[in-house]
């Protein structure tokens, strides 16, 4: 077991039951205060541990990071050392919140190095350099094909054979608390003829868990399932906006494009997948096998349970779903040894997200389309509206957590509300 | 006019005949000597003017550039200094290196400035942030909707409403000269059941221009028609590398992705828009009407003759194709407006290319798959083989240039090699 991940660690850093962020997560993120530039940190209970402070005042020392490194705007140089620097930090971070270590906890100037989370704004972690999209839960395809194509042949045939993907938007992925405008574009009302120019109507969210990279490769190399994890830094919840209406009309047959590229939100936290070993498990038996370079060894899913709630204008927010990421038909190994195995290429900071992430029940899908089923069963609020999609006003908020001995490893919140088309 | 444009402009440095790099050209790009670390340079005859010789010695004073600014690996933040400063740099160069001007041509250190580009390395112009792919070719989207659909409607229901575009990959585009390693995949063949695990069969270029940005929006604005030229630093040729079988495979619901995102190439000078001023035409008339927001005024085409030229490795480059920019469709004006109608923001570098170039004959189609109408009628080359689609030790060159009033306004090379798969 990775020391860092020990149960039994406790903090010198009070940490309130129910926290996200023990001493066991530790996942790092850009942070600005009302008077700083913005700098790399690390996620403790309610704080933000400075990394600056650390590295400046030699408590990092020993570990051969460059002078400024964690004094930048994106994570991104630090990622590019790779998963071994990092988990070094991470373990050292460790060692300095334990309840037995006085090294930074006696030092008076500790309240430099800990800032109140109210206090901090969270920024990009990354700059992402290209960001994919895939479609990997069966339930989410199926419920999708069954909508728009036909229930008795809703995955098509080269579903179940490779990880479906296409290519995003990256420079309209955003951080947390970024409201998003509802988008406006060119759909094409039922039985009419000719398309309309318009806000979208059909307003949803996406709940999904992407991964991010800390290591390139040259033009023309691939990457196995079993050297996948060497590429994977950590994860972020993601939500994949998406208006339904205007996706439909424009779709055939390049895919989606203006549906999706007015905003995804990301949580400002990445999640190591060190932190996450503790939670691996079995993904869904692959039927039929499938091919020798898609096959893999060990667990490869992780059981992170998924909340999605809607809080409107008016009112608190309530959960409309509750899905979990274990349920993802192809894993990340797989995802990223069929991203590169005709050459592509790939860089640090690159974001792959898995596609909505839904459950076996109606209760555990993860899009408003599905929920509601394209409009014909309205989701019923608390106060006493109802929801076909998403208005204007509403926050979706995503959380995810692993829970596992008494430790809560989480993600923090994925949060954007949506505002009227500009 | 603008004054760089003149026809009547002649040039100390000898420019040969039916040389791409007049002195009304001079398109930017960024090189490499065998000493040297890649600086910003401009194209002229068989020369690059070095643009940091040109800045540290003081023949670019008054127009206000900050320190370093050519001394960089890419272009990017050249670029994002807007039009109108690149348009004072492009003018002052046009100054120095006219018959007339001996500030340069007088200075016996003018050997320093001028490299012969036999002695260059060309490198990728800018870093990419976002690169997408327009479909707006409705002579190739027919070509292509009656091989693979219906040839009775060919073209998709919202083909002639909207610029279809879809995202690709930026971490894969390549400057001219690269060779691209024939990609691995999953195929199905003809009957099979099961797709296999091969290198691709059915490897085909894609003959295309992109446009390049120069400024920024936040996310929510849009561009519109009127709008959009602000945002257009220059163009490049491009290559869509494509593999058929791959993307026949894998690209329903969401688009082409394995099946391109293995290399695109792009021609390594960036033509400034000021350039081609003189070669604007209009357009295929619309119909039918588009929506308000895809309306412009004025000749949004540019009189481009492309070029395709296939050579086998052991013989010389034979011409396969002709075409011409000018049979598009949507011109870039109504692709950036379209693409940010939903507010998707643009980004300094961002690449945008049109699509695969057909024009209305046979031997003006822009790809292999058509000019071979997939694989049915194999080009016969002058060496007494024939090809359906691309083999290995192929090279394929994509050439462009305007002309008019005897002034030639070229692109120089966009050459790729196709080698064994890995």
């Amino acid at each position: 077991m990775i020391k860092a991940n020990d149960p039994f660690l406790k903090s010198w850093v009070d940490v309130p039951a129910g926290s996200d962020f023990p001493i066991q997560n530790l996942p790092f993120g850009i942070f600005k205060t009302r008077y700083l530039s913005p700098v790399a940190g690390v996620a403790i209970g309610d704080y933000v541990l400075d990394l600056v402070y650390l590295h400046e005042n030699g408590y990092l020392d020993g570990i051969g990071l460059p002078p400024g490194i964690f004094n930048q705007k994106y994570l991104n140089d630090f990622l590019a050392m790779g998963r071994k620097k990092a988990r070094e930090v991470r373990d050292r971070v460790s060692e300095l919140l334990r309840i037995d270590n006085d090294e930074l906890s006696g030092n008076p100037a500790r309240e430099i190095a800990l800032i109140p989370m109210r206090e901090v704004q969270m920024q990009m972690p990354i700059r992402v350099p290209n960001y994919t999209d895939f479609y990997s839960s069966e339930e989410h395809a199926t419920n999708v094909g069954s909508m728009f194509r036909d229930p008795k042949n809703a995955l098509l045939p080269n579903w179940k054979h490779l990880p479906v993907g296409y290519h995003g938007r990256a420079s309209s992925i955003v951080v947390s608390g970024t409201p998003i405008h509802r988008p406006k574009g060119q759909i094409k009302l039922p039985d009419a003829e000719q398309p309309v120019f318009s806000a979208s109507k059909k307003m949803d969210f996406e709940l999904e868990v992407a991964f991010i990279t800390c290591s390139e490769t040259k033009l023309g190399q691939s990457v196995s399932t079993a050297d996948a994890e060497n590429y994977i830094f950590g994860f972020v919840l993601f939500n994949d906006w998406s208006a339904r209406d205007i996706q439909q009309w424009e779709y055939v047959p390049l895919g989606p494009f203006l549906g999706k590229n007015f905003g995804s939100t990301i949580s400002p936290w990445i999640v190591t997948l060190d932190a996450l070993e503790p939670f691996r498990t079995d993904g869904p038996v692959q039927v039929p096998e499938v091919l020798p370079y898609l096959k893999f060894i060990g667990s490869k899913n992780f059981d992170v349970k998924l909340d999605v709630l809607l809080q409107p204008e008016t009112g608190e927010p309530v959960t409309i779903s509750q899905s979990n990421f274990k349920h993802m038909y192809w894993n990340v190994n797989q995802q990223l040894a069929h991203h590169t195995i005709n050459g592509c290429n790939i860089q640090v900071g690159d974001m792959y997200a898995s596609g909505t992430i839904s459950g076996p029940s109606p209760g555990s899908y993860g899009s408003i389309l599905e929920l509601a089923w394209n409009g014909t069963k309205p989701l019923k609020l608390p106060n006493g509206t109802e929801r076909k999609f998403i208005e204007d006003g509403d926050t979706v908020i995503l959380k995810g957590y692993c829970e596992k001995d008494g430790v809560r490893i989480g993600f923090g919140e994925c949060k954007g509300k949506i505002l009227p088309a500009i």
